[in-house]
This record gives structure tokens, sequence and C-alpha cells, in this order.
């Protein structure tokens, strides 16, 4: 067991039957899709945004069992997160992921955005069977985000006047409307007040914007072999994040290589030096740090329980990531 | 105005509202998007969903005025509709719809994927807000519908194993589903009774079946010119329709020259030239002829009105495009 996964025992043993599901809910289908399908479901992905959802429904439901609805939530969670991942592989070119290759990779382009459309899809119906329309409603949103999100980053691309404010937004739109979304969507389905809803909205927002700085910041420390993608990759092709914008106030240099999108030898690692050199991930580490403490703030109208502490315990880790 | 267009009298101001507000929903946020989405919305579509959408509603409304939610559904409906085309010719490879080229030709498959998904996501949340579960239900399962359809489509590309219900089956997939649950839907936010919303959505998945037999039929007796993309491409892509189904029931020959996937030169001629040769056009016009008697007596709930004629001329039209 991971030091990860680990962080999950209160819902570890939910998290083997979301799994189950997941792999059941396209097999019924789809052969062909199915391989993708259990391909995509099957490959080293966390699991962190089920594990928030079962996490937030197990504290919120304390002594009673979390509901079928909890659970189908959690598993359009994953379905959400994992279409948007194939679509974007696509878009973005992305030939590998948590270290094993993409499924544009390796099934085509074709079953990628089949399988990406049909994921939606599903997701979309076992939603409004769901029979919540709040719940709907905020699911939907995280839906148009996402597409929201991949469209600003594609426009941003080695823009330098991208502010830390447009990464922030982006970041949501990307990573933390999901989390935040589905922690409220769970929260109502516990029928918690309205006020406590909100504050679980905001330990997701929180939370997912931390993860996704970590996440931009190991793409500078870590290596090709620990990210299971090239190290690097996010400058390269023009997606600025926290530690190089935060580089660019202190090295205008840095300007000028990103402008003419590395088009000269030695450009990249020069450029990948200079934020090195600079602020920029140690303010990007203090940005993280800044958003997990407002995470966990949020969770101060939950009583005391294992799934409780597992949620602090999360954003800690995450954070940890970096050390 | 094109014959087509002057049977949408009684909802002709109605889908000028509809094609202004189409194409504002997406400018608001995504410049490149936009222009992607001014083409789409903009080239040429009969727009005969959101027709029938305006048509039902105004139908079942009779004296009142249909409502905002009547238009934004026949938006929605458009919105699906043009999504889905969108991910289609990318997954088809198609260059040419309508006379025009198709979004990802122009503007790449990048843009033609992000502007589907935008497309999807945008009419999930307009759906949602509309605020009646059982309406985000009919069309969530469209949703999946059209997914399930475009792979259906794929998998049994030269299978000529392939029956005429499997053929029903996927028409109503790719084309009847949206038909007939968006006519429900209209119904439904109109008040009617279940009953005339299941007559109504029973209209559409006829006529919608109707309409795509038609289509197929068309493939083959139309000019290049005229249907706006190569004459016997669904043929040559290997997507066999009524006309080839009933004439392999006729032709041995059509099945080796399927198998081979018209490998040799002049298989596709010699194959086109079975398929005239046989009953199966015939057959097939016989087929959407019987769709579209059935499609008619389905409205047998609606009171006499200049849109309820609408609706039973345009069935006929779509028929009378084979004389």
């Amino acid at each position: 067991m991971t030091p990860a996964t680990s962080l999950f025992t209160p819902v570890e043993a939910d998290l083997r039957i979301l799994a189950d599901n997941l792999k059941q809910l396209v097999e019924n289908r789809h052969p062909k899709l199915f391989a993708a399908a259990e391909y995509l479901f099957g490959t080293g992905g966390k699991r962190i945004r089920p594990a928030i959802v079962l996490l937030i429904s197990r504290a919120t439901m304390l002594e009673q069992d979390i509901t079928p609805r909890h659970r189908r939530l959690a598993e359009i969670t994953e379905m959400i997160h994992t279409a948007s991942l194939v679509h974007d592989d696509v878009v973005d070119e992305s030939d590998m992921r948590r270290g094993v290759p993409t499924v544009h990779s390796l099934f085509g382009n074709r079953i990628a955005i089949l399988a990406g459309d049909f994921l939606f899809a599903q997701s979309s119906w076992y939603l409004a069977n769901l029979d919540n329309l709040e719940v709907v409603k905020l699911l939907s949103e995280v839906i148009m985000d996402l597409a929201t999100g991949e469209i600003q980053q594609g426009m941003n691309r080695f823009h330098i006047n991208v502010s830390i404010e447009d990464y922030l937004e982006k970041s949501y739109y990307k990573t933390a409307s999901l989390i935040a979304n589905s922690s409220k969507a769970a929260a109502l389905l516990s029928e918690v007040s309205q006020e406590t809803a909100d504050h679980l909205y905001n330990y997701g927002r929180h939370f997912g914007i931390a993860f996704q700085i970590v996440d931009d910041i190991l793409d500078f420390t870590s290596t090709t072999d620990t990210l299971g993608k090239p190290a690097g990759s996010d400058l390269k092709s023009g997606n600025l994040t926290a530690p190089v914008l935060f580089a660019l106030e202190e090295k205008p240099y840095l300007e000028a290589l990103i402008e003419r999108q590395f088009a000269q030898q030695g450009d990249l690692e020069q450029a990948l030096a200079l934020v090195q050199d600079s602020q920029g991930i140690q303010r990007a580490r203090e940005l993280a740090a800044y958003h997990t403490k407002l995470a966990s703030e949020h969770l101060c109208d939950l009583s005391p329980s294992e799934s409780h502490q597992a949620l602090i315990n999360i954003a800690n880790y995450t954070l940890g990531r970096l050390y």
C-alpha cells in the first residue's frame, strides 16, 4: 500500500466496490470501449476524487451507513474525471500519463474520442438518475468548467502576460471545480445544512487548487521516472504554471525564451534553470500551503471522526509530496 | 426560402430567435470556439430538430404562447445535435458536410474536440437549469444514445451480418432518439398528459427513423452536388444502410465485395451498381413510408392547428425528397 492510499483507510472497502462498479458500468455495452475503459480505470489512478467524495459522505453520515447514491456520486466523479483526461490527452497530444501510454496513443484517436464521449454521456445519465436537481446542477457545472479550463489553457499557451489570478482561475476550472462541487454534492446527499455544504465546497476548492499547484511544482522538481511523463513538459508545451509565473517577475530573460517558444537549441534547458534559480518554486510552495490551510479550516462544521481526520491528512499529505 | 424551411412557417420567427441565441450562448466565453460555433450554427443546417421541438411546443400550448423553457429546450436540442456532428466528423474523418468543410478539417482536431465537449457540457448545464428532472433524464438518455449509436456504427463497419433490426436500432440511437425524446420533453413542458407525451415520443421516433432511412437512400440516389458530400460515401466507409442490407438478400456477390472492403479497383462501383439493380432502394422507400405513416398517426391527440399540420407536412416532405 502506498502512503497515498493508506490515507484512504476509512473508505478502503468503498473504493474496492467503486473500482468493480466502474468497470461493470462500461462493460455492459461495448467490448472495445470496455478494453479502453478497463485500461483507464485500471491504471495507476490514485482515485483521490472518489476517495474525497466517500470520505465526506462518511464524515457527514457518521453513525449511519452511506447510501447507494453517495457511492454512485463517487463513481460519477471518477467517470467525469476520466472522460476529461482521455480527451485532454488527445487535445494535448500526450503520449504518456502516470507512466503508461495514453488511451489515444494505444487505441487511436477514434476510440479515445468515443470513450470520452461515452463516459461523459454515461455520467450525465447516472447523474440525472440520482433524482436530485441541485446535485445535477453542481456536476453539470463541473463538466462545463472542465471544457472551459482546457480551452483557457490551450488559448494561453506561451502567453507571458498570464497572471497568477488567471492561473488560479484555470486551475479552478480544470481541477478544483470537480473536487469542490462533488464534495458539496456528497454533503447535500447527506442532507446537511446549506452552510455546511458550502464549507465543504470550499474545502474541495482550496484543496483542489493546492493539489494543482503541487502537481505543477512537481513537474519542475521531480524526475521523469517519478512523474510517469517527461519532466518539464508543462513549460515545454507553453503551459505556464505558478513556478514560472513567479519566476518571470525576477528573470526577464525568461520572457524572451518563452515568447520564441524555445525555438533555439538549449532554450528549454536554460528556461528550466532560470526557474530553479528563482524564488518561483518556493513561492508556489507557499501558495499551495496557504490553500491547504484554508481547505482544512473549512472542515470546521464536521464532528470528529476517522473520515474527518482523513480529509485533513489528505490535504497535508498532498503538500508533503513536495518535501 | 427552400421548400424545407417554408414547412416551418408557424415557428419561423422562433427559429430566427433560436439562431441568434445559439451564437450568443457560445460567444460569451470563447472567441476561438465562437468562430467554430458561428461557422457550425451558421452553415446550412436545416434546423429540423429545433423546428420540431418548437412546433410541438406550439401545438401543445395552442392559444397560450410558448415559454422561455420551450425555447431553451429547442436550443439545447440543436446544441446536442451539433456537438455530436462535430465529434462524429472527427471520428469518421469526414472532410465535408452539407457542402462545406467540416470543423475539424478547417480548425483542426483540437478545436473540434474542444468545441464538441464544450457544446455537450453547455447543453448539460442548460438542461439542468430547466429545473425539470424528467426532461433532464430524457435528454441525458439522448446523449448516451448518440455515443452508443456512433460506437455501434463504428463496430459494425463492413459487417455483412448486420440485420435490418440492428440497422433500425442504430438509427434510433443516432437519429431518432434525439427527435423522440426532445418531442416528448417539449410536450412535458406544456404539461400534457403522460399518454399524449408518449404519443409525441413515438411521433419523433418514427419520424426520426424515416428521416434516417431517407438520408441513407439519398446517399445512393443523389449526386455529390446535391448531397454536399461524395455520393456513395456510406457504402465506401462500410456503413451498411437499408438499401444495401435489402440488396444483400438478392445479390450474394455484394457480400464478397463488402467483405474485402472494396480493395480491388472497380469494387465500389460494382457494389453500387448491384444495389441499384436490386429491390433494395424500393424496399427501403417502403420502410421509410411505413414509419412516416406511423409517425403521423401518433399526432392523434393534438387539436387541429397550423403547427399540428406542419408536423404532418414535415413527415410527408421528408418522404417526398425521394421522388
